[in-house]
């Protein structure tokens, strides 16, 4: 295989990510005299902040992933290629992928981060992570799945295990999804299994910290866990998940809870590539400097989540929020082609535009940087911005209307356990 | 794990299968003084008319598939298992499953059809059946896979095998999805793909027969080929299949046409079950009397495509189509009420609504038991009909804006290579 970009007598930028540092860059480097090769896994860019509506059946995937094709699709300059990176050969300027070797006059690293499980290998065996939109649909098949299996199991510790789940991670992802499933609680899911005893069904939250949503106002992380409680959700601070083996999670103080589900939304880590100087490596990130350079490289960047630049208020690098990545790659766009016109580089500076989480139907906090506020205006807040963040016309009209369909109704509508059938064997 | 069906003094109906057959029988058996047993395999009742667009991207499964436990939430009598059936003790009248014995009075066996290979190993490992929305969506992925892998693909003979779509059989799925594939060919996929060589790519039907759409009028057979070809498919009529490896299709003249894709809409099988007498078996279908019940069993009854029953004009059973499924469905409800009431049976007569396929963009055939008409108008109406043949007033409308929106745009818009995580080992 080979990548067969069209050669050209323009310079190339490589970008790896379409996350929302990566196609900032990219639309911001459109139309140009620049070739601009785009390289993810997926064919699709995807929202994160919604992923706990598609695991607890609110959302289709579709709604919150939108083609890449689509957006380029009138822009000539740029090429999208499918494909995994394998590694950097930096004094060659090439990146080697799985459809071959891919040269570049620049480098853009936009990966973003991955799950951390902390090297512990029994709970990246067991549990299920929530930062794809294949993981959200794969969580929302297996408790769906096991709900169905709790109506054929007589045995009362084993049902227990069926029903109960475990959150670990009291940040917005942890949030929401506890919130969401608690919400399910009282509404459609008894209706939907009036055999099962709901109050057989615990909902963990589980916080290492002593309060969620840390990274907020302390307001809003007071009310946050006072909303969760009032939803049913247990909420635990200062307790870390120690281990689990797909049955019973343990504790730090070695309690020990059944469950067969064990979402894990505790850590994330740089996706960092291979052949980059180890010693720019920070905490998993890429050390750059203001203008997203990596250090010691002359035409490498990192962007996003997975680079860490210091400032002011954040020595070890800014927090990895969408509004970095997508402030970060809006800027560097611009930078990169003052520094080909020989123009004059502008330094990051990152406009904390506040943050915001829903835990549940009508409830959710709001710190902006002039106003803090929670509850049913901050849950109009919420769906207001979400909605508005969503790339495409038509992902917002379908968020829109599912979000209006399952508020009336209460009844979050895609209970469906829908997987593409299983490819035969040489039919990958 | 026990099926925990709750005790009840009242006769146990199991049905087994929820699609138009058993969903219409279990309805029509609901809130009366029986217990109902409905038996799938998947926790969503299907919507086949419509599986040819999930596959083209024009539609959402969700769209197409209804959770059952919603269909069935106010109804107290009816209990969903999703199970799989291994075989049938019928002198203990007991349903052996994965999830334990389930005893019935009476048993209706509405497991539908599944894609026949006519023995053929090679075709069965290699081409895609399209007779579930969870294959639907596998050849969805496969087909965009093969553009994006074209794209890193400089022999001229593998591209042309990734880019070339063959399709084997000329019934309403095999017209449906050939012509919707030319339709993407003319407009999306060059806007997509602005760097592949569309011509290079052929769609082809293969028909064994001398006609397509073989059940429908002459008229419509012929205007569908008129159709088809118009919209650049490579329409083949007499020809056959014979073999795929996976890169060549073999026709029955020996000719050979290279392609990673082979759709295989080209036959059925009734799903019959073990346990019940081989004798009663013809052509993979039950031999049932006029109130569809089982030769030689008292209590046994079969309905839908796996039922054979001989009619006037159907000698060897009628049609496999939902309308069958449908009306047989209904009136089986209302003549097992009459049996345990000790009333009269009313035998079961179909009526013929009569039958449409879609071809295209503003192309389909109608033939309507006192009309047949072509082209837009035939169009609207199929549209209208099969809106109003969806479960659900969510999918109805999500379904009509999905079409409104594709048909301004010329836009499949869920373009979108998605699969749920793959499970880590343990944790299925």
């Amino acid at each position: 295989m080979q990548p067969n970009i069209p050669v050209s007598n323009h310079k190339r930028i490589v970008i790896i990510g379409a996350g929302f540092a990566g196609l900032n860059i990219a639309e911001g480097l459109s139309d140009k005299n620049l070739q601009v090769v785009l390289i993810d896994k997926n064919n699709y860019h995807q929202f994160p902040p919604l992923f706990y509506q598609v695991a607890t059946a609110g959302l289709e995937p579709s709604s919150i992933s939108f083609p890449l094709r689509k957006v380029f699709q009138r822009i000539t300059n740029v090429h999208i290629r499918i494909a995994t990176v394998q590694n950097i050969n930096t004094p060659a300027n090439e990146i080697i992928t799985d459809i071959g070797i891919i040269k570049y006059d620049f480098l853009v690293i936009a990966t973003g981060t991955d799950t951390n499980f902390f090297g512990n290998k029994d709970i990246e065996k067991h549990a299920i992570p929530m930062k794809s939109v294949s993981e959200a649909l794969f969580l929302r098949n297996k408790i769906l799945t096991n709900f169905e299996n709790a109506l054929s199991c007589s045995n009362e510790e084993e049902r227990q295990g069926l029903l109960n789940i475990v959150v670990a991670g009291g940040g917005p992802t942890g949030v929401e999804i506890s919130g969401t499933l608690a919400d399910m609680k009282r509404t459609v899911l008894p209706k939907d299994f009036p055999e099962l005893n709901f109050s057989e069904m615990n909902i963990y939250l589980m916080e290492g910290s002593p309060k969620v949503l840390g990274s907020m106002s302390e307001q809003s992380a007071t009310k946050g866990k006072e909303y969760l409680e009032k939803l049913g959700v247990k909420v635990r601070l200062n307790t870390r998940v120690k281990d689990y083996d797909g049955q019973y999670v343990t504790l730090d103080n070695d309690e020990k809870i059944r469950t067969n589900t064990l979402v894990w939304a505790s850590g994330v880590k740089g996706n960092v590539l291979e052949g980059i100087n180890p010693s720019v490596i920070i905490k998993g990130r890429f050390k750059v400097d203001n203008y997203n350079k990596i250090d010691g490289y002359s035409n490498i960047y990192a962007v996003g989540d997975v680079a860490a630049m210091s400032a002011e208020k954040f020595p070890n690098g800014h927090p990895q929020l969408a509004q970095v990545a997508l402030q970060q790659g809006k800027l560097l766009a611009k930078n990169i082609q003052a520094l080909i016109n020989g123009k004059e580089l502008k330094p990051f500076k990152y406009k904390d535009l506040g943050s915001m989480a829903t835990i549940g139907r009508n409830l959710a906090v709001v710190d902006l940087p002039f106003i803090k506020f929670q509850g049913f205006f901050a849950w109009l807040t919420w769906m207001f911005v979400h909605l508005f963040s969503i790339l495409g016309v038509k992902n917002k009209l379908f968020t829109f209307l599912n979000w209006v369909w399952n508020y009336f109704t209460y009844d979050q509508y895609l209970r469906l356990i829908i997987k593409p059938k299983n490819p035969p064997t040489s039919n990958q």
